[in-house]
């Protein structure tokens, strides 16, 4: 959690969804900064609401549920849904089905932004030794890149159509830290995701706009000119893991497809059972 | 039906889906002169099978119809799937896991090239005084553009992890001619359509490529040079009729959204039922 | 005059401002296929008005007279104002305040496009062996030059502001035929520019569009990619008068700035008397 | 004025034109550092002369004067003229003819460098959403805006055509401090604004060079890739103050033209009194 | 021979090294329309003289001797010097050596145009399914390719140095026919290389420029838009060779580099005998 | 010599070719922290091993010498060859010869990875107030900038035909401290340069990448967006020089070609004896 909370601006209801996800569960005492009340949600029984908090049990694929869960919310960070490359069902009830359940929901009750966390593997058919920005057509790299790809249309298209806005987040490698020679050009540290999802909850104007997710690493395959209005600003860097992990990993396979391309072992995972 | 054909390559077995939809009744009798055998597909009977012809019934939607469809196929025209502006149900099933379905053949069975009818309504949300091209980001104008956005990523995913080449045809108004000004920009006529789908198929390399579908109209919104390795050269041109439909439609209202935007009428269709 | 007329869209009432100039003379005879009342208007008198006909003496410096001359207009072909390279005054009064004057009065009256007759000489310091689009920075090559490209700001201002629609045509050299081997890249038919103009008139819509007037001359420095949407499709060509214009003019002096960059002679006209 | 002067480089007589007005009159100390003798100008009578001041009243629109007023001098910052959106005759009068008038003066006196206050109004019709650079096309947000790309664009021309060198400063919002959330993008500190003056300046060569006039603001919409080589780096931020100006105004209205553009405000300030 | 002169332009003395080579043989009659005098060289003997020809013979390496070659000549058309894959020892000698032996002697004896005959094998390890403009880097795919990177860079250092101009000409695949399907691409037929050759000769200003040597192909990998300056033109296409290529050669071998990249063949030749 | 290594990427042999020129006496106590074995080579003999090195004398044009050099190899950093504007005759034994030799070794060597000295002069007629990207068209501006120019294509070929990776270093001014203002944009301070090089080592994946080799300095003309990924971060500037740097060279000559070009004084040196 920052010293500092990284905007004044403060929100009636906030929405977390995937609260009980990887970064859902680091952003939830996160995001009580920035709101009056934190209400949170997730597929399996979050337990007890904490101070400022209401929980809820809801499945992205169940459109009354997700109409019921948006009531009354001023903004989404949507964390929720599969964040792991795996068989094509899940992936489809969660990240297809379940995003525009939810932005059919946020359409019939108001809400007005989205914070989607779309993913680095929307493009992790590009190679390690290119440099990507936000308005190159997507390689995805897989059925979860796939999916993302499909949340950030899904998210324009309602923009463009219903005047919702969405900053769709392509988070890099979001752990306590890098582990791998990868990930010193992926990295975000949480302290960096929360100052991103504040910045994209908080700028005045974004319609909808994409933002590669990473620290202020001395690496990285991303440039994010055109999201400048966001106003995110990294402050960690990979690079204080560096020699540990070049020490660890001396070897890199440059057969290998998960050290060719940008999405890693993602590229290479088997789609179906 | 050309009077010479667009090509002299001729494919063992073609398999043509969507047999029995609007342009799939324009190309069936068409696509004979370019294989020994025409494979037809339709979601509902097809009838008796020409000379030549070999007609299933299979549903984009069951995966074992199409495993069974694509056995033994060089190529497939995949006209099949909903292609106007719909409820999310039934373009879910036929665009999003019938897509799947096909894909996951074709992997399965070894084919190798795909066209596949994309929409221009992948783009419908540019305005009409903008100039698209094949590289710049989707802008879905409703759920129908948004599955056909999808399915342009999923042949990107699949050609680079399986090596499956499909050219994606963002088709603009195929009918026997223009039905109004709009379309004076997007008409594509049955010739060209021909022309279009055989340099897909015979392009020597193609791997993902996207190519606008439009005859040679003295006004057009998009802009194929990236395409222009696959060898498409249309012939016909809105222009003939244009003195008829100018004059039949002499006002346009420039408030309406459905004349601001190339998707026309799509971008203001309701969502649901 | 086109045998067939570019358009089969007819404007209650036009208004040809500068009917007496050098391009005014040429289209105001041929405006008339398109209208059923064409105003015609001149800082001069023009005399008797023809059948169809309104006859105006107006100074576009002088907002009154403007004001009165767009009453009751749905569209108008600017063509008024200086159009030769000129000292520094004139151009202030006719191209700067006059471009305030009718743009104010459009807004005024509630005229709803202008096709505004631009120039190539906004970017007539480019070299000769560059080719410019519309969207690359101006570079004028004198005052005129400089007050073209104010024109086409003001336009897009209001455009942007007021909803007022724009095509501003940077005319390259439109005279019966070239008169030197620089004009062969620059040369318009006036067939061409009446189909340019008319093109511009009926697009159904441009908001503010660039478009660069040329023929379809074998060697152009100027790409429209941009503006395709406007429909206009040239028919001739300098080609034609290419043998007799290089036999006349064999030497280029490449040390001349006149030879070396796009305006011509404008690059070296002196700017006060 | 800085502790350490931003350049070692002296002028023997640097001229500031509007040094009553704004920003006149922060740079009129903090230019001192930098020349022998500093002329400064303004229309109104500015008063005694400080130690190595030499003081001039002139009217931008009196070319006689502004032949007198560059007599002798080596630079010009110019921050005469009028600075915000007012009706168009004063605009005509100090942004226009002031602007012919102070190049031409230039020119017959042999000046060879002048910076130049042009502003972000210029292309105040992007939205807050968009990161512009300084090779987009305008898109001016009124009267004021058009005068300053009209600037631009002379600038240009007397580069190209005469050699004289300007840069071309798109000042955001200098001020104290940012007033509202729109100026935690836009707002350039005073010690910034000395810093980008000096290095325009100084710069060795810069042609007609624009680039956008901003501190290091953690959001901002504008991106100064092609302006590199004039050496400008802010070491001031608006994140000091973005507490309390959110603080302060915690509600954006998203319908609200002066949210949702770049130019705030000025895109709906009335033309005309 | 074209019917018609691609030109009326006359030079007193042309100077066309390589006249031996294949297509030097092609060019050696028709270059004469445009000349009082053609020079022929090799580096074998030529034989006679036809009537207004000087037959010289040289070698590329000879510094002096490319010397007195250059000798009272207004323009030269180089296609001398090494044309295909080979190993590095000839391609140093022909194509580097020779190359700056060229440029040498011209700059000496104030030659102001060259006609350099380049190749598409400068960009021939992009893919086939990739469409390059003039303007992206290289991606030679063989010593032979590189060597003519390194000649179109040496034109552009003469032009930005000495102010020589130079054509490079990206030549494709100039045959009597289309010999595969590659070639359906790349060909370029003998009236056309003339057309190019002639437009390069003539055309008024064109500093260094690059351009694609090809017919009006129905299939392109090449985008000439930055090179429309110069005002080629193709009139021929090997469209009409397809139905025989086609039926020829019914198979592609989608693993073969030679049918993945641009260059063909050439990608795979051993550089070293 | 940095005070905590660059990287922990050990390599147990690692060459340096110009081991005994300016920038190799600089590097090689640098880089054997980054090896078991440093081996170091030079035309002229080197003297001595230190402890962990071996030390070879070898010229670049001798093919045989090359091929002995790289033996057992895991990488090299090229500093060899001709590093200055020469006559033609040694840049073609070093730069042209000498680039094919050390490259055929490494193809015969099983060499994979290769850090080569270009230079900034490759592009060095692009203008001071141009900001110039990897991707650009070369402009050498003079025999040296050509031969660095080759010696990229070459290593682009080498990486598209063979695998071998190559990071080119377009250096800078690579001296103790900045020399004139042109340096204070072009600067690359050893420590830096230490950095640059081991980035470009280390990296994971590069196939054949350009990166401009400059320090943090306040003005640049190079923008290295493109090359993020080698994870080059610079921590020096030339700025702490820059009091000291204008205050000895008050003013600029700005017809000068030296003070208008990249090239600096290179533009203009003569190329023959």
């Amino acid at each position: 959690m920052l010293n500092t909370p990284a905007s004044a601006i403060r929100f009636p209801r906030l929405l977390l969804t995937g609260a009980g996800g990887n970064l859902g569960q680091v952003l939830r005492p996160r995001l009580k900064a920035y709101c009056d009340v934190l209400r949170v949600s997730h597929r399996r029984d979050l337990g007890l609401a904490a101070k400022g908090e209401e929980v809820h049990t809801a499945s992205l694929e169940d459109a009354d549920q997700m109409l019921a869960l948006l009531d009354d919310v001023n903004a989404v960070v949507h964390m929720g849904g599969v964040s792991t490359e795996q068989p094509w069902a899940p992936i489809l009830a969660g990240n297809i089905v379940g995003m525009v359940n939810l932005y059919e929901a946020a359409r019939l009750k108001g809400v007005q932004r989205i914070v989607f966390a779309s993913s680095n593997h929307v493009t992790g058919f590009y190679r390690q030794d290119e440099v990507v920005n936000t308005r190159m057509p997507p390689k995805p790299d897989g059925f979860y890149g796939l999916s993302k790809a499909f949340g950030e249309d899904l998210a324009q298209m309602y923009w463009d159509r219903w005047g919702i806005e969405t900053v769709s987040l392509r988070i890099g490698s979001s752990f306590a830290e890098p582990k791998d020679r990868r990930m010193l050009a992926t990295y975000l540290s949480y302290d960096d995701l929360e100052r991103l999802v504040v910045a994209a909850l908080t700028a005045p104007i974004v319609g909808h706009s994409i933002i590669y997710g990473m620290s202020d690493n001395q690496t990285t395959w991303w440039d994010n000119t055109h999201a400048q209005h966001i106003g995110y600003r990294p402050q960690d860097s990979s690079d204080v893991f560096r020699p540990a992990v070049e020490a660890r990993q001396q070897h890199i396979d440059r057969q290998d497809p998960a050290a060719i391309y940008q999405g890693g072992a993602f590229v290479k995972a088997t789609p179906h059972g």
